[in-house]
């Protein structure tokens, strides 16, 4: 593509730094490409050369580097050239978008310090970018996936045979490990994370399916404290059947490598889990070898209080993956230091996500720490939750099991049709709100909803109710 | 996060404007937010309003538009205040990142029409946007599941036996269909797509897969003039192959709703089909109710001296899908008319693309229309398959096979440890050339690759050669 490489390239910095934009450069003419670019390579180092190689060892803190050739400066670099962190000009290949597993920008280890790293849940160091929620839990699974079976084989390299009947889809190369989910839960929409999806039939109906476990998520009656006994026996029961199904599974020959679950069942219907649940559901995973992924693609970015809704369950030890997209604006996922897949190419893609939206997100990251969004998210969240019981007090035949963490709030409705009347009231008056579930009503906020804009929404809410 | 939803919406208008960089309004403080955004949401017509439906018509012409809810003017967005394109102003949710599926901006269905829709292969009209060559193989492979079951219904929506059966990945609502790839094919790394994927061992090692049938792809002796009893019988045993395959798959209970195919399987090695078999594929799946599924993520974008390598097959209708992705900066796939899916959120997912890439793509396929740049890929094309062929004739015992369409050309060394170690020397050269198969050398130059550069290029090949 005429300087697109190039121009594509230097607008992922150019918007950093606020300099001219890409654009422009399109331009250019074939004649003018051949007037600007260098007249022949010119390699004044061994490729990579030391500032690669420095540079690799500087992300290797955060970020897997298996795959990487050498760092690129996309500045510099024009035309059919592709200009290396060391100076060395390379005639290249066609590069339509900096592909970040083998050719990443010379600063990609300091924009992934000061976007993703600099709000690393505890414990986890370590981040793979990837471009979306889908993506990242696929990606999370398949590194599972590849321990557990590493661990089986006592931590030897796969053998001849594994090579070979994985060309076949066939064992012991394939092996047949599954992922437990939870009813209720949404983890993306692949064929893949489609078979621990299960939050509405009209996503998964006609499409084949892993024929992997699944356990029942906690359903709770509120208001909590009134319901102690009840909640507590609604956990033991689903902690039971996850322990029964690891034992099931592993007879019949299908271990559970992972357990993946979601801190709040949003798309399901805002259905939370207690600290307790997460905490027993962690340590049977460990007391089975079995991975613990966190899924966070909904509930992380600041929402619930806490940057990572997972860190308000007081967890002896980290999970072993939390996955992210959404509000971070593009996927991935952290993971402890063990699980990094150290072979090049097992996970991998073209993109391996977006430097562009690394750059916004670094800005996203700092107005949010220098505003101190995330604990005011926890205040103004405390005030709907309780605007909303009031609310529910009003409108008791319409509104029920009011909750919420930080401010991700919800409540419950009759049933979906009263919830969907009630939603094109809210919108009518310009309140917009989202459904999930079969009757709920889910708030996400902004971190820059204030109490002025909580009681415009309050009020609209009431308005709506009234009119039903 | 704070100002980010309009920031990043403004950015991606800006962007093809060429007004001021987004970053700057991240100084914006709450206060300032609070002075800038309306004092309260404010509703002029119907939701959606005459302009949003007028747009959906608009954009019903290329792409579905089953779960958008208004379209957004993100120019005039600000803070907690989202505004439709009529106008009015909606006290909103967060928005990270512009939802294509949901509230696609105003000009989507331009900026659609201008850039994919304006390189659409000829017969096919509609286009769906995804984010990657996995996630477009996905839901290519999703909807031709979709309406292979929907024909078997006999056109009739699902039972609610199969909606309650699918959410527990069962039978009927959870089909047991399969998706039919050849040996030596990529078609991404997800789980799915893995499973039809079988290009190297490492790819695929201790992931679980579906048990989907595989058939042998064209093995050609080069050069093809001379072998071309050989080449015609390689194509007849692989085309009787794939009838028989969905013979047995059909008596097992098993049907093939799909064949996917790249029209040369290049990270396998750069295999190449012949239009004859392309065309008895085809055939085959056509006589059999089966959706063809041509993968173009390589091969798309003009190297091949066609926008799309399948235009050189003479197909006597085009194919039902056409992935895309790589060069069109964003993935996604064109489709048969008949084949889209009406219900909403079938096939969805939160971000369905990414419009600042698709307003690069349009300036991107301006300038190949403009420089002609497709039919200069296959002239210079010709005139590096001719120097490979001459280096070939000087080097008989390190190069064979050199093969191209267009500029995407390959020839083949010994083995895997002879190809790395002459990669090593093209790079201590100043030349990225890459490698795939087992000890393929493959050439993907720019389109604005010239004969400058081919000089160059086959000079460094030919002294890194001597130097084997």
């Amino acid at each position: 593509m005429i300087n697109f490489r190039v121009s594509f390239a230097a607008a992922s910095f150019r918007f950093g730094a606020g300099r001219p934009l890409f654009v422009n450069r399109f331009a250019h003419s074939l004649a003018s490409i051949a007037s600007s670019e260098p007249d022949a390579p010119s390699v004044l180092t061994q490729i990579p050369g030391p500032k690669s190689n420095a540079l690799k060892e500087e992300m290797e803190q955060v970020h897997q580097t298996t795959s990487i050739n050498f760092f690129a400066d996309y500045e510099r670099s024009f035309g059919n050239y592709l200009i290396d962190a060391d100076g060395n000009a390379l005639l290249t290949t066609a590069v339509s978008r900096p592909a970040l597993g083998a050719f990443p920008r010379s600063d990609f280890a300091q924009l992934v310090a000061r976007s993703l790293h600099s709000v690393a849940p505890r414990g986890l160091r370590h981040v793979q970018t990837m471009l979306c929620g889908s993506s990242a839990n696929e990606n999370a699974i398949k590194t599972a996936f590849i321990h557990y079976q590493t661990r089986l084989r006592g931590g030897s390299p796969p053998t001849a045979q594994h090579l070979s009947s994985c060309m076949r889809n066939e064992a012991p190369g394939t092996p047949q490990l599954s992922v437990l989910g939870f009813n209720g839960s949404f983890h993306g929409r692949t064929l893949g994370t489609l078979s621990i999806t299960r939050s509405k039939p009209i996503h998964k109906v006609d499409i084949p399916a892993f024929d992997w476990p699944v356990a029942n998520f906690p359903r709770y009656l509120y208001p909590l404290d009134e319901n102690r006994q009840y909640n507590t026996e609604q956990d033991e029961r689903c902690l039971a059947q996850v322990s029964q199904l690891i034992d099931t599974q592993k007879s019949a020959g299908r271990d559970i490598a992972a357990v993946i679950v979601e801190p709040i069942q949003c798309e399901g219907g805002d259905h939370h889990g207690s600290a307790q649940f997460f905490r027993g559901l962690q340590g049977i995973c460990q007391d089975n070898g079995v991975f613990f992924i966190v899924d966070e693609v909904q509930t992380g970015g600041g929402i619930c209080g806490t940057f990572w809704a997972h860190e308000q369950w007081n967890l002896p030890t980290s999970p072993d993956f939390v996955t992210f997209s959404k509000k971070t604006l593009l996927g991935g996922y952290f993971y402890k230091d063990e699980l990094r897949v150290n072979e090049p190419y097992r996970i991998y893609n073209t993109w391996m996500g977006e430097p562009t939206k690394l750059v916004v997100l670094e800005k996203v990251v700092e107005v949010i720490g220098r505003e101190n969004l995330v604990q005011k998210a926890g205040q103004i969240g405390a005030k709907l939750l309780d605007g909303l019981k009031a609310l529910e007090g009003r409108h008791p035949n319409l509104m029920m099991n009011s909750r919420g963490m930080g401010a991700l709030c919800s409540f419950d409705m009759p049933n979906t049709a009263v919830r969907d009347n009630f939603l094109k009231k809210t919108l009518s008056k310009g309140l917009l709100v989202g459904g999930c579930g079969e009757g709920t009503v889910r708030f996400r906020p902004a971190l820059i909803f204030t109490e002025r804009h909580l009681n415009i929404a309050l009020s609209l809410l009431d308005e709506a109710m009234k009119e039903l």
